[in-house]
């Protein structure tokens, strides 16, 4: 018997039917003999619905009322989700966010958790009863209702199970686990039965939107085990967890990739220090994430190379600023690429194992495969390729690694 | 400068393009100096929306569940008030029941309102801001939400006008003020410029559905004066409020009148005491509700006749009830009429005034109109009537009591 807090986003509670799903998965966990807290989101559309209503009268509305009006999206949910467990037989009882007190700063539409206040759910989990939280809202120290922002509701999940001190975290979802990459790319990636939090967050950065990053950032640092399951069909899914011995030691847990990067490189920069402060400081007062930086140790006439990474959607922007950065840093020249893509290859295996990069290379070498840059962490390696090679090279780097097998308990 | 609850329902913020219109109109009273306190209900077809979704699970739906379903309704209607209103550059601010704490027994689906605290609302008053509070909700005193049944968003308005001693409370709705009766039947009704709350209550209770009974009843024990006007309509409206020396002083003021009664007689009940409870207490136990009541002075054998209305939809259970009755306390004979009206007379002015109810009874009397029952109250004369009669007899009335005229001043 253990305590679990279940989340179910908005296509798994999409409609009245899906909604008495959900009640006979709540109930399938009860039988077994745990104590259950659901945490839901808007059913699907309905978020959709309320902005649109808002944004007929004004745009953008006023932050403070427009998160009134988004929490009422949970709070239908919660409301049927309840009247659907009672009427199976199971005693319910459903909370919003300023209800059970989830306390949030005052950052309207974007709020993040401050604390919450486990009594009641306790009372109830201790009286038999099932406990349904709205997911993606709070209220702030004046009792103001407030919102975590989209994908919100995982945020939540892992909050009260961080708070009530629950087993595990099941975030529930149209997919059925973490893969070893896309399979839309590689058919036969395999559904990952493991992996670290670590792992986890170096994948959702580098573009698995299986989860929201702050969510497991959240359980990891409350050391809340996650687990990402299936809303339609049963399986075990994936345990996002510290890491620990009774792992999987596969050298290489994942695949990653990024579409929607663009390359930019000044060269003839002369190299003195404070150059890479004056070429990314204007870049970042215009709001420009940049990911990589990658700065040659300059050959010749003591000048250096320097190339970093944006969004796709800034590229324009950075381009037009390097522009003038060009003039006042003396440098020789701009270029940019947007038709990059960036493949990483993620594992704490790494951290053991020498030779993982070059072997990672040497295969994208064999397949006449140009590497651009080359970024690593302690888990990761990243390179930045041509974009016509993205298939190719996250299918390549799936087999030298052979992921499609279950990794041997070391 | 005064300070103005005002309320709209369902069809004044029916759709987003009303929801301006109101902002407009709430502005309009701001600049003539006002403060403003504004109570919305949900938009119009959004609760049946919410009904549906709960029904369509189960049917009836959890009571506590229900109401966290259903408040989401006019949840939704204060924010998009308060963005509008705050788009158009009049500060404001949202507040759900449970917010202004608006403080209900713990009757799910029916709560009655305890108690509210006025203190944000007068802070937010003395800010300059428009406070827009959701109607028909409040909170029990463990913090569960609760709703005050259909027509409870009047109630909300007129508990808050008590709470912050407004100078009135204006009810906005889709007809223009009260009718000296239905302009359907009597197409030169004349609108009243004000009414007391007595006469409100003998109207309301017989039909004139323009305002919930407990909602007046509310106003008239806080003397909260009450406006009832048209939201898409400009001009005065009736005032609602304790009858005073400036009221007009019609002898009449309206005439109400109700189709959906029947009428049951015992006959032949021997004529002992405890025989009303004998015959009512078996109707009150099946949850029935009596309205008039008549009594027979029997004439022979020391029996009487034993005549009350209920409502049409209890009338097969009501007669089924009886013929047990009848054996039980040895009458002779039961007999039933669902086809009767009752129309009545209502007005202060009858307290000083001798002979009304002779006018009224002559006035049927010229037009063949037979009285099957006759029941008074200090301000009210009712009748029980064949159905047929109900528009000529409402009509007669009018005539005579010279309804469509002006009432001249005492």
């Amino acid at each position: 018997m253990a305590l679990i807090v279940q989340k179910y986003g908005g296509t798994s509670v999409g409609s009245v039917e899906r909604i008495q799903h959900v009640a006979d998965k709540v109930i399938a966990a009860r039988k077994q003999g745990h104590d259950v807290v659901v945490v839901v989101s808007a059913m699907s559309g309905e978020t959709n619905r309320l902005v649109a209503l808002a944004k007929s009268i004004t745009d953008p509305p006023n932050p403070r009322e427009y998160d009134v009006l988004l929490s009422t999206g949970e709070q239908v949910t919660i409301s049927l989700l309840s009247i659907a467990l009672i009427s199976k037989g199971y005693p319910a009882r459903s909370y919003t966010g300023g209800q059970v007190h989830i306390l949030t700063d005052d950052v309207h539409t974007k709020a993040r958790i401050l604390d919450i206040d486990d009594k009641k759910m306790h009372d109830d989990l201790k009286e038999g009863r099932v406990v349904v939280v709205a997911g993606f809202q709070g209220v702030d120290e004046k009792g103001n209702i407030t919102t975590l922002g989209r994908g919100g509701s995982d945020t939540t999940a892992v909050a009260l199970a961080a708070a009530l001190k629950a087993d595990e975290c099941q975030i529930y979802t149209d997919v059925d686990g973490v893969y070893t990459t896309d399979p839309r790319i590689v058919p036969h990636a395999r559904r990952l039965n493991t992996v670290s939090f670590e792992e986890m967050l170096e994948m959702a950065s580098l573009g698995s939107k299986v989860l929201q990053i702050r969510s497991v950032e959240f359980a990891s640092k409350y050391n809340v085990p996650l687990r990402v399951l299936s809303s339609f069909e049963d399986g075990p899914g994936t345990l996002i967890a510290p890491e620990d011995k009774t792992m999987e030691k596969a050298l290489i847990s994942g695949i990653a990739f990024n579409r929607d990067e663009a390359k930019l490189t000044i060269l003839g920069v002369p190299d003195k220090p404070g150059i890479a402060y004056h070429i990314l400081g204007p870049i970042a007062d215009a709001n420009i994430e940049v990911d990589m930086i990658v700065q040659n140790v300059g050959a010749e006439n003591a000048t250096t190379d320097f190339t970093f990474t944006v969004h796709r959607n800034d590229y324009q922007k950075s381009l037009d600023i390097l522009g003038k950065v060009k003039t006042d840093v003396g440098a020789r020249e701009v270029k940019g690429d947007d038709n990059i893509t960036k493949i990483s290859i993620v594992g704490v295996g790494m951290r053991s194992h020498a030779g993982i990069a070059s072997k990672m290379f040497k295969a994208l070498a064999e397949e006449g495969i140009n590497i651009q840059m080359i970024s690593t962490s302690e888990i990761k390696v990243s390179v930045v390729v041509d974009e016509k090679y993205l298939e190719l090279g996250v299918r390549v780097l799936h087999s030298t690694f052979e992921l499609e097998k279950e990794p041997i308990a070391a």
